[in-house]
């Protein structure tokens, strides 16, 4: 370690004004420090984009923290130790970790400083398992299906928005695993496909072609042809919706849920490219029926995974089960390379990536 | 009985397109039929009319049950029965039922047919109670609270909206009982100056004060306005919000809600108005900034009184005790006659009613 390790890092130069674009990155290199004791050198091998990202990319909400400009962006990431100084960690342990974005990284073993660095064990799965279905996309389905949404199994109907996505697949999957009719909406007819043959739901359609067919027929309203697709994939009502889209997708749902519905708030990445923008008034318009909410008793509940970490254990042995028994797979759209990681970001809204997003960012000891 | 009882009705005659006028109306006299055996005879006493029968008015939706044309509307209504042939109520018994909007009606006393006929006890206090504190508007505002807001006692910011209306003048109280810190909106001045001076809570603003200020200062954003006042009145956020309008006070409301903060959606009277009209396009838009119940943790939450019916003996319990010891009343606002039934209904829309708005039909025997 006498010779300065030298690290390249994505940092974000601007903040994004709409659509997010390559050049609101840059890659640098930095020199990282010599090891000091009860520290951990980490080499990353995978990492996880997320469009929930998008949100901590736009100038911050009382309540939202954002990431810094001129820094290296942070999400989940998997990597090995290649040096040690603490006794808590050795050489060659594997750990998960919020430090993405990124090929090395240095961590204390001070628990009490937030850094949640966890060894994971690779014998549960191939270590990239700890980014999808046993990490954060796993347990965000798990927790807005049961904990939020109060599924209930051989009874709910369920519609799921960005179903081929990676959240968006795995709800679908524990739905159809408890008996559900499970409908889900996507970009591409590949996805659609996909959703069908592949991940077995019940019904899926293409929102997109949704679009053409309305400017074919002349049409303004694509609120009204997603509905009306809904109403047919639902006579009886949507009873939990898992919402990862917002915007007309939500409002569509609304027009069509069960009494006693339950919408789960989980995404909207119709309207992230809006968030940093100046007024509210630049934001598209809500749900114009969300009065229909009082007659139909519905329940609107956003929420986000970490404030669930007391139920992580059972969130394991569930999932740990349901892959064991094959019953649940997570489709994986890798892209090889640190210096891709701002591609594979806007990927996900582009509607290019299929499932979990990952990007390969080194190679195991 | 021999000569035919004639009873005054008000019949809907047109489902209203946007405001309801009091040409949507009309009077009609009606014969009533012989009194056959198990059937009641009652003169009604007192009617009440409530923002939600807008709703009723227009054209159904898969889940609401709307009002007849030409056919005598429903609602809250207390009479006496002035002729019995049923065993199981006796002449002069003063009953509480939904068959307001005329002056007498027959029922029969088969409580399976779901004609909700409840003979109420006049020593427990003024009868009109049974449409108020005692009754809907004081369960409305119970339900909202607790069962659907959760109302923190000595914890919650608490923000109602239509405050100074029935079921919202009732909610600053309760809350204020409950030591919550409690702020409220109304649409006149007097109205502000009644919920500071006599209902005591501890902030309120007229809404359409601020409007009249953005014309002044020739801004076009209601809703920043009543979101600043919002961020004035409750600087560390509101954690329950009672929203009786909806619209623009709805999306204000999100953008000051606390982490984990929770909407109870009990009315929306501002878009009331748009319901029967065509498409919704023509519906005023949606809270733009839902999103923000995401990264906030929000739970919005609709509701109808009448699904709660099982904790009525709990209800019951605590509102006769705070009214025994003088801590909640509720303001009427009195229109005589069954004449002026669609004008008191109009008054709800119109501003001019405060606290709970009765007619009074007839007199005891």
């Amino acid at each position: 370690m006498t010779d300065k390790l030298v690290s390249k890092e994505i940092h974000l130069t601007h903040r994004p004004k709409g659509f997010v674009t390559e050049q609101d990155f840059e890659i640098v290199q930095v020199e990282l420090p010599e090891l000091r004791e009860g520290e951990i050198l980490v080499r990353n091998i995978w990492m996880s984009v997320d469009p929930h990202m998008r949100i901590f990319l736009a100038q911050g909400t009382r309540s939202t923290s954002v990431y810094k400009l001129n820094k290296p962006l942070s999400g989940g990431c998997v990597g090995q130790i290649i040096a040690s100084k603490s006794d808590k960690f050795k050489e060659g342990d594997f750990v998960l970790a919020d430090n993405g974005w990124r090929e090395y990284w240095i961590s204390n073993d001070n628990t009490n400083n937030n850094n949640n660095v966890t060894v994971i064990d690779p014998k549960i799965g191939p270590i990239q398992h700890f980014l999808g279905l046993l990490g954060i996309t796993g347990f965000t389905a798990y927790i807005g299906l049961f904990k939020i949404g109060g599924l209930r199994e051989g009874i709910d109907t369920v519609f799921v928005s960005a179903a081929a996505g990676g959240v968006g697949s795995v709800a679908c999957q524990i739905a159809k695993i408890k008996a559900c009719h499970v409908v889900g909406s996507a970009g591409t007819e590949d996805k659609v496909k996909w959703l069908l043959d592949d991940v077995k739901i019940d019904y899926a359609f293409n929102y997109k072609r949704l679009d053409e067919s309305i400017i074919a027929h002349s049409t303004t309203d694509e609120h009204n042809d997603i509905s009306s697709e809904l109403k047919r994939a639902c006579p009886n009502g949507i009873d939990l919706y898992f919402d990862n889209v917002g915007g007309k997708h939500l409002e569509a749902a609304i027009d069509n849920m069960s009494l006693f519905g339950r919408i789960v708030l989980c995404g909207a990445t119709s309207v992230y490219d809006s968030i940093g923008t100046n007024a509210n008034s630049s934001l598209p318009s809500g749900p114009s029926n969300l009065s229909l909410a009082i007659s139909n008793r519905l329940r609107l509940q956003g929420f986000v995974y970490s404030d669930h970490n007391n139920i992580i254990p059972n969130f394991q042995q569930s999932m740990s089960n349901w892959i064991r028994e094959d019953k649940i797979s997570l489709k994986e759209t890798i892209y090889d390379g640190l210096e891709s990681a701002p591609k594979a970001f806007l990927g996900l809204f582009k509607g290019e990536n299929i499932g979990r997003t990952l990007v390969r960012i080194g190679s195991k000891i």
